[in-house]
């Protein structure tokens, strides 16, 4: 009954994963709902910005030419002949001697070549301006293009949409905006253990967390969760649930059942459903046992019933799959280097992954672990900011060695796959 | 018709501004509806975590005194009289020489005092285990409370509800969870320039890109924003949608006629609907000239046209607003140190707000200055992870300088108000 099982290391798990992608898939949503989503396409200007020489101050616009003598002794008068405000064009080409009142993004008149600020004219009534110094062609003109030329390429495919991307999408008259479809990611929590989370608490029962849990990192990750609660240890049951639902989902996740005793359901629901097993044992703590499958195409993620545990799996192994899906290339954490804050000296075998909090102390970072890290530990879960990578081996590690971490919080993520972390 | 204005500090705005906080409001949500909300209340542990001692591992829990002598010469023979998985109980006290079958996460049943882990025990069938070592009281127990204490505070109000907070809130119950109610902010975009979204551009004209951008400023802040789309520069038009609107929002944002010139609004807002104006001149580059004022309690900022420097005023006087509403300390960008990665060489009387790029070298962070930094460019936004500040004086800036920057996505934020960045 109790089945030996072979640990790979991390980085071959994840690789193992991505091997069976998930097809991103495009959808039309309004603009303002694109927030946060991934842009399907990639953005070309669809005109210059700006589309016209425009001014970028109150002035007068002119004929740089007519004030080429002008000076204190020699000032030279113009007449106003018009107004134009940010908006409207002037309707006729503007002639020697003349000037015409811009306002801030007004389009330059036909026939002026710079704009003289407010502050430097001086007015003789609403119809003549005396100017007291030569100003050059080209000045105080906003260029049309000189932000962007009709036809760059603006923005990627597979960016996240922030307020910058927005208004790029406004500019360019998206008012319906192609994004990457999310992922649908069904999650249930096996377990005869599990109350739901609006039950009272019974001898020997806790509430089920992990499914909720799982399903706000679902979210985070930018995938639609689809919660299915608990069920008992049951085969049957939950068999049933898993095969009525694959059909709704993208990818499904089971949490508890998956380490190595009587009541393990993930191996069975694989071998029933004629599944093909990836993994089911990886080198690090917590969630070695982890279990990856493909059931007909479709991905079966066995997550660790320990929150930490399961919280780890599925960060290092759902999530790149669904960042996959949303058409980026950075579908793995950030990586970043920083100091311990504190000791962890108690050695493992297998690679650990720490959570923990992230401070920065005078431009470096210092990474401080959460808690006791037990994987059961749902309380150090609050201040999961970083993973803390502490590679196997025999040895403790101290406050002030440097170490690897991951963002869990970060969007943008990196493209490089991981490296080994861990030795058998 | 022009007014001589006054500027003053970043921080002395932002200190103005935030004499007049929202007060922040209460609402309960479904559990899951709470993913990035900001928690309402500190929260407390309702019971132990764990709420009894329970196996970490499949094994047999046994009493430790029945193995004392036990070795590989004299092993010790345990009578199984039960089996227990997680969620049940075993219904009697476990009695000298006898073991019970014990599943991850079961209760240890009276009388038990440790767990021996499967793969140390030889099984006699399924009635009897031999052991050929003895067990210390107390191995492979997860005790009740060593996790957490009941009564121990676990979150704070103000909190960002994230899936570590989302397993807390699941494992004591809160099948609804009490947020701050997020603030309403509406936005207006005025200038007679202005096209839809939708609108095919016309000479003269751009498309209303600020009202959207700033709506995507808002939905980042964590508050909801009330589009108004645009309208021209027509003050009648604006005062009564203004009016109308006020009470429907915490907060009034308009985009446009902020600048010193004939066709300004801002200030004949402010005039006619009685408000007191905080500041309408700020010290610094891009966004000098940004608008705020008290109108019978409420809050009007008048930002830029441009949309850069819209964006900044945005970040900088109203973001701390949305924040401090939401309950949290953290109002403020989280600030920190890196070295520029390119040339900024223009000297600015005003201190410099760049938007830009993060890098991380080595564990360094390296600053890019995106694009033109017109205050124009729309383009630049888009790279717009970061605001490099340079200080205001008769320098320009090189490569390798070490410079102050904001960050914009990061959730965490910084409680410290603002240094003083430029002097006048």
């Amino acid at each position: 009954m109790v089945e030996k099982r072979q640990p790979i290391q991390i980085d071959e798990a994840i690789n193992k994963v991505m091997q069976h992608p998930l097809s991103p898939k495009e959808e039309s949503v309004p603009l303002l709902e694109s927030v946060g989503r991934s842009l399907a396409v990639n953005l070309y200007a669809t005109h210059s910005v700006p589309p016209f020489n425009r001014s970028p101050y109150d002035g007068f616009a002119i004929k740089s030419e007519d004030t080429v003598h002008a000076s204190r002794d020699l000032p030279v008068f113009l007449k106003v002949v018009g107004e134009i405000g940010a908006g409207f064009v002037f309707n006729r080409t503007v002639r020697n001697g003349e000037a015409v009142r811009i306002m801030t993004g007004a389009k330059i008149p036909d026939g002026c070549d710079a704009v003289v600020m407010l502050e430097i004219v001086r007015e003789h009534g609403s119809e003549q301006i005396e100017l007291v110094r030569s100003i050059k062609a080209n000045d105080n003109i906003s260029f049309k293009g000189e932000d962007t030329k009709e036809g760059a390429l603006i923005s990627k495919a597979g960016t996240s949409i922030h307020p910058g991307i927005i208004a790029q999408l406004a500019t360019f008259g998206y008012s319906e905006v192609p994004v990457f479809r999310k992922p649908r990611i069904g999650v249930l929590a096996t377990g005869s253990e599990l109350l739901d989370v609006h039950q009272k608490l019974e001898p020997g029962k806790i509430r089920n967390s992990n499914a909720y849990m799982v399903a706000a990192q679902v979210m985070r990750a930018g995938a639609v969760p689809i919660v299915y609660g608990k069920l008992p240890d049951d085969l049957e049951a939950c068999l049933a649930m898993i095969t009525d639902q694959m059909d709704d989902v993208d990818v499904m996740i089971t949490t508890g059942g998956a380490s190595v005793g009587d009541y393990d359901l993930v191996p069975e629901f694989i071998n029933r459903l004629h599944g093909k097993t990836l993994f089911n044992k990886v080198a690090m703590r917590p969630g070695s046992v982890t279990t990856a499958a493909n059931l007909n195409g479709k991905m079966l993620f066995g997550l660790s019933g320990n929150p930490g545990a399961c919280y780890v799996g599925f960060e290092l192994f759902v999530k790149p799959l669904i960042r996959k899906a949303l058409g980026t290339e950075q579908i793995h954490h950030a990586k970043s280097k920083g100091v311990l804050g504190a000791d962890f000296l108690k050695p493992n075998p297998f690679t650990r992954i720490i959570r923990g909090r992230l401070e920065e102390e005078n431009g470096q970072h210092v990474l401080f672990p959460s808690g006791l890290d037990k994987s059961g530990s749902v309380i150090s879960l609050a201040e999961a900011e970083v993973f803390i990578i502490l590679p196997a081996g025999t040895r403790g590690f101290e406050r002030g060695m440097e170490v690897d971490f991951l963002l869990l919080e970060d969007q943008k993520g990196s493209e490089e796959t991981w490296k080994t972390f861990s030795k058998l």
